[in-house]
């Protein structure tokens, strides 16, 4: 894997790169829809590429336990398995086992856990989360990092974050596959000197890029933008930079001001799928029945395929009657919405005026409440 | 409405024609899409068209009560409203308010039945089943009949299609626009007598098309065959005949055979969402463990997007995941499945060798119980 720095625009710590990876090139900063059991949902990879997405996110956790890495890896790895030729990202399973709550137990060793699907247990360490990772062959790993619920006590999170730090170590360790690139992950909650150790700690050992872990799981928004401007500008400069599961547009915006490089979240899908659409203008709830006779599209300054295509009136019409075809076309219009959004950033950047670009662009969205969009 | 007969089999009935309509050709014999509430469930209209449909199905009493069919005609039509820019046939609701069973009762003047939805009180007379597929704006409509269940005594299928062919009168005297096609049904049960002489009462009355309906409603396949031998020959040579609602590939065939040049059934794309899949050779279970690792196509021999790109063992996995691209992958498959049959059935009939290939067909198939499929 290759980072190159293209720009950095010269008033806040933006730049914009290329991330060179084995299946291609990812232009940062970059947002990747999430993929989570092989399948951008409702969506074919053709359709993906078109909004603009470079590189996509796989799960660990969900492809382990089905249909299982091996099987994956028999049948050609993930790229193949899934027919999306350009990079993967492979989360490597720590944020779903902590979403898991009672059903998991944490231990030096690693995690063992319920599966949500049949209640069967199952058991993830740090060298067992980056084997599952090289057989699903996807371009970039995550290592496995314990991840602690808000609020919690300073030494509860103290203690995740040093065993985090072991456990970084323990993956790189076993790591077999060096074309596969791999990512350590800075905890530390919500304490900015424990985000300054785990930056640290994530440096010393050394990986191929860093990412950012445990932030938009429940803080509040003034606490996670504290502890993002405090642990960016100390993660290495050549390397990439990764918000793991952030955010709203506005948090998108935000991360870039700090010199973050990538992100994923479920956000835009899931909206779609509940009929929230986002635009730069209003908030559009498609249901609702303001849009029943709405022939103009959801964004009229939008390009994509929906928008050129359909009114409101008939996506209204789409939800309400349950059809299939509701959800892919409003997800084809979410994810071209944060697609397009990070076309905005890389052209401001480039152009030297990003700090302009992210004032304007908050005060536009000040009054309409992105943040009632659904998070988890 | 133009019909225009191209070639006919020296030995048997069918025959390979074109429709042309204000929305562009239809390719007769033809299988119609069904896109009851204005999209085929899960899919684009361009994927619709990529598969080879040239024409889909509408349904009257769906967008009657849902969105409405004065908001589509205030929106620019069905065929605006759902982005879809070739010929529609609507269907008048018939067939709908009969499967409302006890929500309805028929009377002279029109049907009074409850919704599906809400369980509001509506009515539908020949003359507002007209006015509403005026609204949709369709190419070919359809008049309302009474549909029968079988079994049902011959004084009742009788007093059924005697008021059939009242209500295609009144349908044909209360139409407006000529722009639109204007088909009659004819029914009369499993009575071959009775279907003679509801061919006879809508030949009298004169329509641009004739459809047989009431067949495929629960009677054993011998009946079905029976009935639509003695009614097909009975249709005018000169104008498109069509046999509504019908069915397996197998009736396909045998239909044109017969010489009916329509066709529509949810069988293709309703058996995809529950993961049955159409083959030339085996049928396919997608869920069953026996595809689990398996790394071949649908069909080997399919041109389809889905059998290009995916393994049976990816579609197992999006099937059991639960995943939308599931629905997507297998409607697409099983719609070019029905589409190919018609491109193939009307390359026989041209070069002069449909009883052949009918015959080869029906041997082949024989063995694979696509009966087994879902029918309603």
């Amino acid at each position: 894997m290759e980072f190159t720095r293209i720009a950095k625009d010269p008033g806040c710590a933006a730049r914009v790169g290329t991330i060179g990876t084995p299946h291609g090139d990812v232009r940062t900063p970059a947002f990747m829809p999430v993929g989570t059991q092989g399948a951008v949902k409702g969506l074919t990879p053709e359709q993906v590429r078109d909004l603009g997405a470079d590189i996509i996110l796989g799960n660990a956790y969900h492809l382990y336990l089905r249909p299982g890495h091996r099987l994956i890896a028999d049948l050609g790895g993930l790229h193949r398995f899934m027919n999306w030729p350009g990079p993967i990202l492979t989360d490597s399973g720590g944020f779903q086992i902590f979403s898991l709550g009672a059903l998991r137990r944490m231990a030096e060793e690693g995690a063992t856990f319920q599966s949500h699907i049949d209640g069967s247990t199952h058991f993830l360490s740090p060298e067992t989360a980056v084997e599952i990772q090289e057989a699903l062959g996807g371009d970039i790993m995550m290592c496995l990092d314990e991840c602690i619920a808000y609020p919690a006590a300073r030494e509860e999170v103290e203690r995740a974050l040093a065993r985090t730090a072991r456990w970084a170590d323990r993956c790189k360790q076993s790591r077999k596959n060096r074309a596969q690139a791999l990512f350590g992950i800075v905890q530390g909650g919500v304490y900015p000197d424990l985000r300054r150790r785990g930056a640290e700690e994530m440096t010393a050992i050394g990986f191929d890029g860093y990412a950012i872990g445990g932030l938009s799981v429940g803080e509040p928004k003034g606490l996670m933008l504290e502890n993002l401007a405090a642990t960016a500008p100390l993660l290495p400069e050549d390397r990439p930079r990764y918000l793991m599961g952030v955010g709203t547009p506005e948090d998108l915006v935000d991360g870039v001001f700090h010199g973050i490089d990538m992100f994923d979240c479920v956000m835009p899908t899931r909206s779609a799928r509940n009929g929230l659409l986002f635009t730069n203008g209003e908030k559009v709830v498609i249901k609702n029945a303001r849009y029943r006779e709405d022939a103009s599209p959801i964004d009229s300054e939008c390009d994509c395929y929906t928008c050129q295509n359909y009114s409101r009136a008939y996506l209204r019409h789409l939800y309400v009657a349950g059809e299939i075809l509701a959800m892919v076309l409003n997800t084809i219009h979410n994810l071209r919405y944060y697609l397009h959004l990070m076309e905005r950033i890389r052209e401001a950047i480039r152009e030297g005026r990003y700090p302009e670009f992210r004032d304007r662009f908050l005060r536009e969205r000040t009054a309409i409440h992105t943040d009632g969009c659904p998070e988890t």
